[in-house]
């Protein structure tokens, strides 16, 4: 029931998605008046579909402490959750008020053990491959070892998607020589460091424009850091196809060449469609929780999907403790992590 | 002396920006025996230029304390500095060593009255026109009054290249819903509020792709996320220009398009050239110096001696005075800051 084109935009994405993979199935939590005419008009979706009526929709601007105590046990949010709580669903996917999303998934689906507190994974497009970037702003600040779960998390995540069996971790810092980066990266890159090769690579610190290059396959950082790195990367973007657009209509010419290059140019617009990498995975719960971008269409909401089912057939859950397992136990206790390291250097 | 190409590109970027400005002085500071026969290379500079035999020059790779230590009032770095000190150049221009440059300048010029530390701003190409983006990581972590500082040296810059009495603040910050941003960004935002119309007008908060859009003329954040935020805009500006490149490569058709387009995308390639808007600007000491990009050619030389031509012009440290004049004590006192503030809520 939540983002701006709800529930039309989320049925019909559904029916794209199974298109794609024939053997999902869908439990649809919301107000059953205007969800069932929706499933009338995509008939092949029907069979594949459960309809669990909700009253209860928690709106986009509810704070989360709110949205807890209006939502919890009957809104149509929390009961998407706790399916995946209950075993009936692999993965629960909203485009609702991300705020009470997390705060939702958190006290249902509890962080798994040895995590402190989730994060929100990114899957970024870059000049070699998709990579995996988090925290993108489920909370603010870090220390060293709540980056050191990050790395675990984000490289169970980057196996699960891209088939690698150890995929590499940098640590997002400043390059200059006159900072040397906030002491929690630093302490983070040691304990990385000693534990590389226990399911991920240690590549050590990355800069910011390291990210488009896909220097490694996971980057690190703090959720206020991610969060504007993405949507800085996000309007940086738009502002350059904006630049192209107009340019390939400065005159004549130019007209006639992106009329020869049209089919190029369309797949190139494709590529950059926000809408084809679509969805924040919730990291570090018991269970599989992804946050859709609330203005995205069908289009956006099959992505979605789509992302979901890769990572309900590849086991992300189980990826995420057998890391955890592998994961030297004296690295980090190597390095103790104390409350001041959260603070700026 | 410094960067990857000097001191060739350090004196043909001078000839360039002489072209363009035929009232430039130079005082090159330098090893004599490298730099005469280039001004022989060049006769049209000569004229305008005066060099100063500097036998020690700071390296790249040199710690800040380090270069201090050796290079303080004997450098090429350091003297370029005190001769702004000594009135006898409106600004210093270097290609160096970052952190050097920093420490040589906040040692040598020390910071304004009022201001706490220098920051670095960058001059940003947006959707609507250039803005100024600060603190690009001159330091790491800000308090709510480095924050309101960083507000009014950039203002003040605004005033002078942007030729707006009145340029608009915003401070950069995460939107969702469940995070409300660190409090010294909040109590930063209280200050500047009620000192709104002093010499800038307070936007309110602004997130990441409100850069690129040019939403406000100056975007005030702390230097580490600053610097992460550009290199990952550089970054994505690189990879979506491969993107292009690829796609009019693609196929026959699309190279004829890329044929006809060829102007209208040379001219896409010259906006998007970082060249163009080369040069960090050392803001809130008392006298200018603008680092360039050390890796850059004689057009990004160009670009950043233009940059300071245009800063001497319009007196930016005289207007960076004013603004502070103008800057209601009553409201700095209104939110005491304590230690605490600079760090993650």
């Amino acid at each position: 029931m939540g983002g701006d084109n709800a529930p039309r935009a989320v049925i019909h994405g559904a029916y794209l998605a199974l298109r794609e993979r024939k053997n999902t199935r869908f439990i649809f939590h919301g107000r059953q008046e205007q969800i069932a005419p929706l499933l009338e008009e995509f008939p092949a979706l029907k069979p594949a579909s459960t309809v669990r009526h909700c009253d209860v929709v928690i709106a986009m601007d509810e704070k989360p402490s709110q949205a807890l105590r209006k939502g919890r046990g009957t809104s149509s949010m929390w009961m998407a959750i706790q399916a995946v709580k209950d075993g009936e669903a692999d993965v629960a996917v909203s485009g609702g008020n991300t705020g009470a999303l997390m705060a939702m998934a958190t006290f249902c689906l509890r962080p798994m053990e040895g995590i402190s507190r989730p994060g929100i994974a990114a899957i970024w497009p870059t000049l070699r491959s998709d990579i995996i970037v988090l925290d993108m702003g489920a909370t603010i600040g870090a220390d060293a070892q709540q980056l050191v779960d990050y790395a675990i998390l984000g490289s169970a995540l980057a196996r699960c998607l891209f088939d690698d069996d150890m995929p590499s971790v940098g640590l997002l810092n400043v390059g200059t020589e006159e900072v040397k980066g906030l002491d929690s990266i630093k302490d983070a890159g040691k304990i990385l460091a000693q534990a590389s090769g226990a399911g991920f690579t240690y590549h050590g610190f990355v800069e910011g424009d390291d990210i488009g290059k896909g220097t490694v396959d996971v980057v690190v950082t703090e959720g206020f850091v991610g969060n504007i790195a993405l949507k800085t990367a996000e309007g940086t973007a738009r502002q350059v196809g904006r630049y192209l657009s107009s340019a390939l209509k400065s005159n004549l010419m130019s007209r006639i060449g992106a009329f020869f290059a049209m089919s190029a140019l369309n797949a190139l617009r494709r590529k950059m469609d926000p809408r084809t990498v679509n969805g924040g995975v919730f990291m570090g719960l018991n269970g599989i929780v992804i946050k859709s971008h609330g203005g995205t269409d069908e289009i956006g909401y099959k992505s979605a999907l789509g992302l979901s089912y890769e990572m309900a057939r590849s086991h992300l859950i189980d990826k995420i403790g057998e890391t955890m397992k592998r994961f030297p136990v004296q690295a980090v206790q190597a390095a103790p992590v104390t409350e001041s390291e959260a603070k700026p250097a």
